[in-house]
């Protein structure tokens, strides 16, 4: 099964809530929330797309890292490249319903582990995709991390317990779920939170944990002090709030802030292995990828999962070798034009 | 009603004087002056969009801002959110035909009023316009304001004492109608105002007086020297001069030199409640919304303008949680990236 | 007869040689030379149009400038307004052959008279043209001007002596048409000039003389040194030149130099009185037109050409206004964001 | 034969390989690798297009530059214009197959001559293509270069020595396809190449050595350093690496450092007499074209690169006349705006 293959596939399985562009940035889908899109106009979405793509690397031939190594250890596993699946669910609501949400994380969690990397799984509204995401890692030994949305503390820290019993190497709160108001009304208030609210959820657990949702440096700092293992900075994909900047804008005042205090994933527009190289060179330490592991999950199952994985995989280390890095960290702001 | 159903209405009720594009951008109605778009290349309107879409916002999650204020007090009247509907007339010319001022009218006033919030009514070179707009504020027990073009000032000012009859709880003027060059062919001039002009229309009235069309630092000191209460920055919705600046690009420069002396509303290109909260950041103390109303009266009535503002109630309360803003009053550049 | 009908009929009578544009901005013509549009990629005609839409006026409102005055003396001539027709000819060649260039450009010469300003005229590789041309100024009293090629000295002195005996008050050289190098194929070469050069020709006349495409502050420099009345700063349209600036990128720094010692005229992308309004305030004396008289002239013939003028008026008339200017020397930088 | 037809039958002959656009500028055929576009999200391809045009240039007409020589001599050939054919190959992957390799090159070697310059031959993962193309710039009696991927060096000197005995009068390495990690998989594999690796080369021939494919000052010193005659600044057409800027942007630099210590070739984007002279007046001393070569040749043989070239030469000449410069050593930063 080649990737060509695999998104033809995904276009027809996706019922028309995702249309499989051919450079997936936001635009088809502006405004399909629920669907795939960015929230309101869209462009939170397309702009994480676009400031990447802004972004222009500095190819380098004169030198030998000719063999690069793509590997990273992080939260005590290896991991073939510095991607995760990111924490996208709601198959129902979101992908058209062509298949359930425990086939689809199925496919992602076996294909993410087949391409030597790990899912992150999430939670919704909906109590019961949680659990059912939770079953699937479980059945894959616990090869994942939870990530959970910013209910009332005592909420958060009862569901970091289920996930700890489905034996996840690590856990997360997507904090800025904090702006999905109406949940309030249902009796299911989701809030943004103080650093001492941080703390006690942080404390709660003994996995790494996982603040996914940082845009700015003051809150990047914030999170340094609340004791979080590591920040994703991420807009959610443009899907919580219209009009923000793109993540590889914020991302290096943000590095330059907190590099080696704590662990920096970045989430927000990565399609491919140049992509991942320049989120590394502006100052991750990995990435988290999203929408593209659903177009492979819909359009080829566990093994499309692998194919993308190993896609990426051959454009980072083809790239690292014209960019003259032999290691992921080699991989700095001399790489960047 | 949801306002998707109001939209759908709102493209057959309008007989396509207006598209009802997915985003209301004046590009597919450039130059449609009679009609809805801006005048010319349509720049002017188009740019007001493009100037907000420019600003990006900052995601702040650590804080505890999870239940925002969005109301404001403002002429003495408390708002549920801090937008006025602006004063759009001209039914027959701009609108298509299909319902009449009487009605169009009657929903923007009826809606604002179940929405919270206030109306701006209208006044053209057909004079018959303003005094059915009056007749329905007035039915409305005067709740609403009443923004007079810049005819000779002695016109001006009976125009105000209509107003004033028919209950309005602040009058104004839309002094960048003095562009109009042609109604002084037809006997019923318009004309740019001195200092000295604008005093004597401001003390003919013991209501707030509110100056709509500034664009740049020093007419906004001038505006304050003649005492006006409010100034509207605004470029009409780019349908008097081609060309200009968009408001968000202007607004900044003109708080910082009248902030607190005047009150400050900004008019153009405000589309939902992330737009607000842009203005509002940007200097304003509060917005004006025009096209949108028109689209929500035609597409759902009263209904539909209620559903609108309801829309944009719950946009800007859940962007205020995701930039940790408690009130209206927090909202300042800080959440500008 | 209206400016929407003209624009109507001049789609039909141009056959497909111009597609009279929306906005007519060199897109859909690029690289058509012959034909309408600008030579190689067509964008040293785009750039034109793109550089004067990027600049931007201030809208103001508070003054007494209701009545403003457009006109202007030059080369001891009223004028109605700031503008003359550019000098465009080749009806055969470019403008899709439906009317001889007799008919061309004495719609041209009758309109613009009508509507209070003044033609030039051009000269092509094909000698008759230009004799079409002056018989044509020569019917009208010789109210217009005449611009010829860079052609070796003694013959443009030839055709400067034929331009007197049709009674033209002001005569001029393209000398950027230098760049037809397969003119010198066929004997009749053009040629950049020395500054010896141009003061040869300028002084072998008692007229005005105009020189016409300057693009630089040197060269600028250099005109004055040889001794012109008047500079026009242009790039032919983008007809000689791929790939050079927008006239109104390089304009203010030549007024800076220059202005007060030379007459500057600003010729590219000025299409509506807005632009005019625009070229002076970036420090043009007067602006050509060139290519909306061809559609003018198609589209309307000699009444086409004056409501095509009356409207540049009307519009420059609205935006000095709204601008504050009360006279065209009133138009400066002031005017400018 | 003239442009037009070569472009209407090149349309046809490439099978819908290549859409022969009217600006070749590598959106249509993004990601078409093989084929004829740019690799991945294709903007490797785009920026170089576009980092020109960026570019603009000051029309002079005020001089005695009207009948400018546009040849140069390098490697100790004499040169009509400062124009190489880049080494393109790969019929029948990349081109639709209508013709083979043994046509194609030899109709772009034959055409080159005719027009005054000199081709370059290429070299991919299939050896018989070198052959084929070293046969014929054999029969052509050696008047080419040929460039040589970068294998591990003992191969390269074998290649080397077979251009040799076809009698090229220089040869090289495009060392960017050090990227194609999948060759080391077929057991032929590329690397990247030490200062000493290059020198090792370099050293192994008599011939001028050229080293394609240096994007970075760094890289630029090292070539110097490594003892190589030229380098050729270039991104390989985006076809290597997916995110580099654009050759245009980062020729400057380069020059700048390395100006007359090597021979600086530039290759990206160049499609007519404008670009060749942008490149110039940026630092290089010649520059290579590509794609439009494979339009040339596809589009009307060995006639039809003639006709390109000497269409190139025209615009150059009169490009000269209108910037005012009478030899190719005269174009220098006095031409960019």
């Amino acid at each position: 099964m080649n990737y060509s293959e695999v998104l033809k596939n995904a276009r027809e399985n996706l019922n028309g809530s995702c249309k499989v562009c051919a450079v997936c940035n936001g635009k088809a889908c502006a405004g399909q929330v629920p669907g795939m899109g960015g929230k309101g106009t869209g462009e939170a979405f397309t702009v994480n797309v676009e400031a990447l793509a802004k972004r222009k690397i500095n190819m380098r031939v004169i030198h030998n890292a000719s063999n690069p190594d793509t590997t990273i250890e992080l939260f005590g596993k290896k991991m073939e490249l510095p991607v995760f699946a990111a924490p996208v669910s709601g198959t129902t609501l979101n992908m058209g319903g062509k298949y359930t949400e425990e086939e689809y994380i199925s496919w992602v969690i076996g294909g993410c582990l087949d391409g030597g990397i790990y899912p992150m799984v999430g939670d919704t509204a909906v109590d019961s995709f949680l659990i059912t995401n939770l079953e699937q890692v479980k059945k894959f030994d616990g090869e994942g991390v939870a990530i959970i949305k910013p209910w009332e503390n005592n909420n958060v820290i009862k569901k970091i317990k289920l996930a700890e019993e489905a034996g996840v190497f690590a856990v997360g709160m997507d904090i800025d779920g904090a702006g999905l108001i109406t949940l309030a009304l249902h009796g299911k208030p989701v809030e943004p939170k103080t650093v001492e609210q941080i703390k006690e959820i942080v404390e709660s657990t003994k996995l790494p944990f996982i603040l996914k949702g940082i845009m700015t440096v003051d809150e990047a700092l914030l999170a340094v002090e609340a004791g979080v293992d590591a920040i994703v900075v991420s807009n959610h994909g443009g899907r919580v709030l219209d009009q923000t900047p793109g993540v590889a804008e914020v991302l290096p005042a943000i590095a330059e802030a907190v590099k080696g205090k704590v662990t920096i994933l970045a989430d927000g527009g990565v399609r491919n292995g140049v992509d991942v190289l320049k989120m590394i060179a502006l100052g991750a330490d990995a990435v988290l990828i999203g929408r593209p592991f659903v177009t492979a999950s819909f359009g080829g199952q566990r093994e499309g999962v692998k194919t993308y994985i190993d896609n990426i995989k051959g454009e980072l280390k083809s790239a690292m070798v014209l960019t003259g890095c032999k290691s992921i960290k080699d991989i700095d702001s001399r790489v960047l034009f």
